[in-house]
């Protein structure tokens, strides 16, 4: 088998074999093919795509490339979600509690953030004493536990598709379906939970611009599960719009505790249920109503934020946090921007929100940079609200007074007002379920 | 300016400007823009294509990485050609003297061979003491005295253009129009003559497997030649079987003579005549059909054979060549290969023929292989002639007998006998001139 071949074969269009990828995947992550032969690989199935079965035999050479997690232990309850990427979007925070609550055993590994779109990681890190990587034992026996671990990402989940991410990176070879379906699918199914649900963000401020192509990732990667006899539901979202009122570390926290508190942005709440809903109706087996009724009372009852005090302590983090948000960093800069005109507030758009909490410190632009765990915007009008000219609609906050006015450059007309109310925000675009698997 | 947002341009299918191929090219060339964004780059363009403006730029941008040769001492009379690569195609050795003789001055740079199509350089080094390499000077000198000039293609002339294609070769992102046509016509402005013919093959033996395919790389040739203000012809050829009776070097030489004294194939002798007229016709502003009969008298008359003689004595080589082709090198391994049936010969199949003269030692599979000048296969029976079982139709020619049953069951079904005369061949598919630019 020779590469050349394997890439022209792709070049026409035509599908490779389970064998052909192995040769691929397996002598890239093993040196013997050079990285320009798998950048035109890569390039070649942008502009080609690939079949299902393609994608499977992918994401197979791509998943067996290293360890796999074991929850077999937790039966038919392991629950993980996954998200491709959106700005304030603190959802991991609200929904392994609630599974938690609800039975289910929420047992995940996380990412760390790159550029304006955060990382769980990188948030649970703004709670201090929180411990980020537990030993695989203590991992599984606090899910066992208090059913409910979430830690940092280990290199050993699909280290080929960590080497193949890095050369997509900086070859423009990300934007393709198969490509990030495999990627995404290869750490989850490594990551060894029954139950997924997939949270495919659509809109400006995410990779995925139109619902058609959303809905087709989706499809992609419920077809990989169904390979792999995982359960996989997809809750289809809308990001135009920063998810929640804040974007940056310690000030996501204290969203996603105002949300457990029965407060929050109400697109945070509507999403964290709706995703909490799908993990606990298939780790539970119960209809999609009864399901989102569990959630909506957890939620209601106190019983999510009491998980969450339990988890969070479980895994060393201080748990008065929930009591005394004072206790999170707090980035020492702030400065507050205005909204030009009156009328109603319509939203931000979450592209400039995120890139301006980037900026302030709260996100990262290489891989290896420190975040700050209290930098970010907060917004301070809800969209809907009345507002009037000059009333403050954001706080920046940051540890370098000098970012301040780039980031409010940032910020220059991301904010809309309308002179009659916005119609009502539906963040929650559709649930796709694949029930005859269950 | 960054390389993979200009990657993911022409992902996405637009068209990028000058200043943006420029960045490129010179980039890689000056080693600051690694392989593997080239090699997405070039797999890009092979899915998405090229406009003819892109394609010029991508030309301009590798002509201008290296030299220059200065012709404007011959006025509109220099003349080059090219040839996209065929099997026994030793039209150069047969066109430069008709040129010469007509008053044209050939002053050209050649190739090497690889894989199974000859190059010209390596045919020229069989003449003994032919000399591959001259002075600019000494170069400008001979062709201005003989009208004819053949060396070596210096590394000097389009050096990009070598390191890209060295990339291209191993990532599967040869067969491109538009970086096919970039490549070509970027050594071929470099090389400096004004008027220039294409020879582009088509067919099973050569890389456009269409017509259609053909005349749009022809378009494009014509087009960046245009733009750079040089007269661009192109004659299709057809090359499903080798174009002369030798496939070799050594052995294509003694066609290339016996084409020169009025014998030889008739399909070479055709297509030498088609190129040869088109430059005579340029280089003499003289209509086409003036021009063809001007090639066929110098042919007929011995006035080419004489040029021929003039132009290898002047380079050094052994005249006496042409009256003694037992001066030339010989293989001592010899077999021939029999027909296994009676009837019409129809002719043999290019790519199996070409296979099997590399294999003997004609051709080089990796750069640094030496050839081995007297290698190769010699057909015994011209296409159209009767034949009968047991025939000999071809003799193998090489420097290891060892080599000869692998060659043998290479040419296993590439002779085809049929049970009526076959039509007769008609190598000249068609000739585009642009004599709008004369």
């Amino acid at each position: 088998m020779q590469t050349v071949d394997l890439i022209d074969k792709k070049r026409l269009g035509q599908a490779l074999t389970r064998e052909e990828l192995a040769f691929l995947v397996g002598g890239f992550t093993a040196g013997r093919i050079p990285d320009y032969q798998m950048a035109a690989f890569l390039m070649a199935v942008c502009c080609r795509g690939m079949t299902n079965e393609e994608t499977a035999a992918l994401t197979s050479e791509m998943l067996h490339s290293g360890e796999q997690l074991d929850l077999s232990a937790f039966g038919d309850r392991s629950a993980d979600k996954h998200s491709t990427g959106g700005v304030g979007d603190v959802t991991t925070l609200i929904v392994a509690p609630l599974v938690a609550a609800a039975g289910g055993v929420m047992a995940k590994m996380s990412g760390r953030g790159l550029g304006f779109t955060g990382g769980t990681v990188d948030k649970l890190a703004a709670i201090p004493g929180y411990r980020l990587t537990l030993s695989p034992a203590d991992f599984l026996r606090q899910a066992g536990q208090v059913g409910c671990a979430v830690v940092a990402q280990s290199g050993e989940l699909a280290p080929a598709d960590k080497a193949i991410y890095a050369l997509r990176d900086v070859t423009a070879t990300v934007e393709s379906i198969p490509l990030i379906a495999a990627s995404i699918m290869s750490k989850k199914l490594a990551a060894g939970a029954r139950n997924l649900v997939l949270d495919v963000k659509v809109g400006a401020g995410a990779f995925m611009k139109t619902e058609a192509e959303a809905r087709q990732l989706a499809h992609t990667m419920q077809a990989i599960g169904r390979a792999f006899g995982r359960r996989v539901r997809v809750v289809l979202t809308e990001m135009n719009g920063p998810l929640g009122a804040a974007a940056g570390n310690a000030l996501e926290v204290a969203e996603a505790l105002a949300v457990l508190k029965g407060g929050g942005a109400p697109a945070l709440r509507q999403v964290s249920l709706a995703l909490a809903a799908e993990l606990i109706g298939m780790a539970l087996a119960l209809p999609p109503e009864q399901a989102a009724a569990k959630a909506e009372a957890l939620l209601q009852s106190g019983a999510a934020l009491e998980a969450f005090e339990r988890w969070v302590a479980a895994q060393g983090g201080d748990p008065a946090i929930v009591q005394n948000e004072a206790l999170l960093p707090a980035a020492p800069y702030r400065r507050e921007v205005t909204l030009p005109q009156s009328g109603y507030f319509a939203g931000a758009n979450a592209l400039a929100v995120g890139r301006a909490a980037c900026l302030l410190g709260a996100g990262r632009l290489t891989k290896d940079q420190p975040v700050s765990p209290g930098a970010g915007v907060r917004l301070l009008v809800q969209p809907g609200e009345p507002c009037r000219a000059g009333q403050p609609v954001a706080c920046l906050f940051t540890d370098r007074a000098a970012l301040l006015p780039e980031a409010e450059r940032l910020l220059a007309g991301a904010f809309t007002v309308t002179s009659a109310p916005p119609p009502p925000r539906q963040p929650v675009l559709a649930v796709l379920r694949e029930d005859d698997l269950a």
